[in-house]
């Protein structure tokens, strides 16, 4: 493994080198070419067990399946959040939601009379890595913030084409029966009853957007976007929009899949997939480009075959169980991803420390960043660094993980079921490597572990500094 | 489809010709070299969620998802019972249980004092594949019947090694405390607890068999098999005895895996799979060779993590649930299966007649077999011929498959467990390709349905001849 760690540290060194070159020097060397490109394609509640290559039955997903089987596939890699808002303002800065008051206890997430967003003196990815020259572009749902200071052309991306929000939202002609409604075959629903705008930048060019066709378009402004700057560092986010529901896919997908309409959907984002691997392929760039693929939370349960699986792993969306937070992680980079099974934990902050240090970008040394630098296990299978995991709902800790361990403080039911929240006098114990579904609690046996991580969540809270509440006040 | 149809029609052809031709004559001309081998490997309630390939974060099982990538996966692939005995008559056999009297009410399994086993009568695949030349062994847990007339010599195989019923029979100095005991880590229970003979052929050549080597030398005994066999067509049946409780591992995989030692076992039966996979490919046996992996029934959920895991199926071991009988179904053969994920409905019942067809040994027409061809899904993707599945209870049908949808008439709780006898006025009704937990019941909305299925069942009952009871009978 040292040798390995060795051929690391050089090339991570290079990088540095070749693109700290390119802050002033928009000419692009052949030399320079050989800085990676970042892709993270996000997906929208999808669960654990919705891909084939995680043990789904009946949803195909053969481009995922071989960027998993080519590249890593990591099965303890965790969002930030249960929900849409936190988990992805923990991916984007890197940093536990609850320190940019992108976390809140009265509202889950941003709806559309928020008022506020992702507070300008956060640091995303994208800035990251603007600092080192790389062209940028959020394609897909944002969800930080739908007024135009909080949009992604202000927090660093050079192009933004998506739904600033969750595709649920802006219902015409007043509530829906919403849960009732959703629970059955959503024929019915058009995409028409959703009144979300779809922006290119900071315009809106398109209202009610059109639901059927934005996967696919996601997909294809991804590739049009990379087909573009080909020859310049680039890094693009991909947040499609599903499969939260409502579930719309377009003509060609629809009925295609075995599990029905939910499956459609996730085999329209992997038929996606397919299309931004061959165009890398095409384009010379699949060498130095590194394609990650997670979601932001678990699956929504109570939309039964409207929702997703969370597999083997219990509960799913909302909750601090480990089928609210634990995604599939996928990497994928031939030339640079070590293929292989990886069981150490990650976590979708770790994303926006481990490509700053990729693309010799400064991590910031005047806040907190959560996330670890993981480029040494995608690279050579060393150890990940990340020990632990934090379950947050809103701006309390539920549960924590350090090692194989995890203790629930508190549990609640699944996001939008009647599950009450339970605080335990004495936490509830399980070892994930051995009981992911987390069924035989152990804290009877090791009280010594109880106390190991209890000190671990101290010691963080008495650091803690929360962020001022972006997420409570609505118009 | 229909060019790939074509080609296999001649390939099966030739295959037919060429081991025609075998029969009379033991030379083996290169011509003849092309008869497929086959090896099944089967593990002893290893769950549908127990591989990294069908899903389980922290069990790696690198050769067989290597097989799963290179060869086919299985998504809907059943054993023919959820219990030891019955599901090894069945795969053997190429009939359900309750034809040959391998299926009881009185007794699940059969057991040290049993006074029968598999009758003469039946017709073994190994007997099948004798007819067309084949060296034929069997290698590790019968569980057919331990007396002479009914070991594998007695059934067509040429060579047997192996313990002849399961692991956890025949406890020196009575019953332990089986139940609370199992539960817990069981790193004092002794493989000397365990007085079970190891035969070779008809002899008993160690007993209480040393269990912690003998996952290891059965791997190996298969690999020595293959390799004395490799200038004639041979098939092996591999029935590893674990990781059925009570678990024990080689020095050399204990500890290895994330998952405890119910992780080891697995680990350990992946490492053999890889050895035969190895020794197929230096002996220039891969193109002409199809490997299978699959499980007698679902895992035994009652010993906690000393069990195994359905994945996202419900229950395990013992039950009509989905956990009790759908398992991995792996096929690898490069040059002849055509890689991919299959969803459609495979059995292990069907092993008999394909593996028949692929090898020209003639199907029985003197008595009935419910196995189907699967060679053209394996060869070129065509669709199954595998429409329904039936899950019997002992002698009584609880569930029924048609397509995407499962009846239950009688559900019970897992083997072991105190779940009661269920019978259920309005069958429940479930759509296994969109909801393979078996979550959402859709009687109501599909009364016609119901009734196609009932039809089904009716037919089939009116038909049956059920044989007489061997394992009602103890000593």
């Amino acid at each position: 493994m040292r040798f390995a760690s060795s051929i690391f540290v050089i090339v991570s060194s290079l990088l540095f080198i070749s693109c700290g070159n390119e802050r002033g020097a928009p000419d692009i060397s052949n030399e320079e070419k050989k800085a990676l490109n970042f892709v993270i394609i996000f997906a929208d509640d999808l669960g654990y067990g919705d891909l084939s290559s995680y043990g789904n039955p009946t949803i195909n997903t053969p481009n995922l399946d071989r960027m998993a089987t080519e590249g890593q596939k990591w099965t303890n890699f965790y969002s930030g959040a249960s929900v849409c808002t936190p988990s992805r303002a923990a991916l984007l800065t890197g940093r536990l939601p609850v320190r940019s008051g992108m976390a809140s206890n009265k509202h889950r997430v941003l709806f559309p009379d928020s008022k506020n967003g992702l507070p300008a003196s956060e640091i995303t990815l994208a800035e990251q890595l603007k600092t080192v020259g790389y062209q940028t572009a959020a394609i897909g749902k944002w969800h930080l913030g739908h007024k135009e200071e909080y949009l992604p052309t202000n927090h660093g991306f050079d192009y933004y084409f998506g739904i600033p929000y969750s595709n649920d939202m802006d219902m015409i002609g007043g509530l829906l029966p919403y849960w009732e409604y959703w629970q059955q075959p959503n024929d019915s629903i058009k995409t028409e009853h959703f009144n979300v705008p779809l922006f290119r930048n900071t315009e809106i060019i398109e209202r009610p957007a059109n639901q059927h066709s934005i996967t696919k378009r996601y997909s294809e402004e991804t590739v049009s976007f990379i087909r573009k700057n080909k020859d310049q560092p680039f890094f693009v986010y991909l947040a499609h929009n599903l499969p939260h529901i409502p579930l719309f896919v377009s003509a060609e997908a629809n009925g295609k899949s075995e599990r029905g309409l939910y499956g459609d959907v996730v085999e329209e984002i992997d038929n996606g997939v397919g299309k931004i691997l061959t165009v890398l392929e095409e384009e010379g760039l699949a060498e130095n480009t590194i394609v990650v693929f997670t979601s932001d939370n678990g699956p929504w349960l109570s939309f039964k075959n409207n929702g997703g699986s969370a597999g083997l792993l219990r509960a799913g969306k909302g909750t601090t169980w480990e089928g609210g937070m634990r995604e599939p992680g996928i990497f994928w980079g031939p030339g640079n991803i070590k293929p292989g099974l990886i069981t150490d934990l990650g976590s979708t902050m770790d994303l926006f420390t481990t490509f700053s240090s990729l693309a010799g970008a400064k991590i910031p040394d005047d806040h907190v960043v959560d996330g670890v630098d993981l480029s040494e296990t995608l690279l050579s299978h060393e150890p990940s660094p990340r020990k632990s995991v934090l379950y947050y709902r809103g701006t309390e800790i539920y549960a924590a993980r350090l090692g194989d361990f995890k203790v629930h403080y508190v549990t609640q039911g699944a996001y939008g079921e009647l599950g009450e929240r339970q605080e335990h006098e004495t936490p509830i114990l399980y070892n994930l490597s051995h009981d992911a579904a987390e069924k035989f609690d152990i804290s009877q046996e090791h009280p010594e572990i109880l106390k190991q991580i209890q000190e671990l969540v101290l010691a963080h809270k008495s650091k803690l500094e929360a962020g001022k509440d972006q997420l409570a006040e609505r118009e």
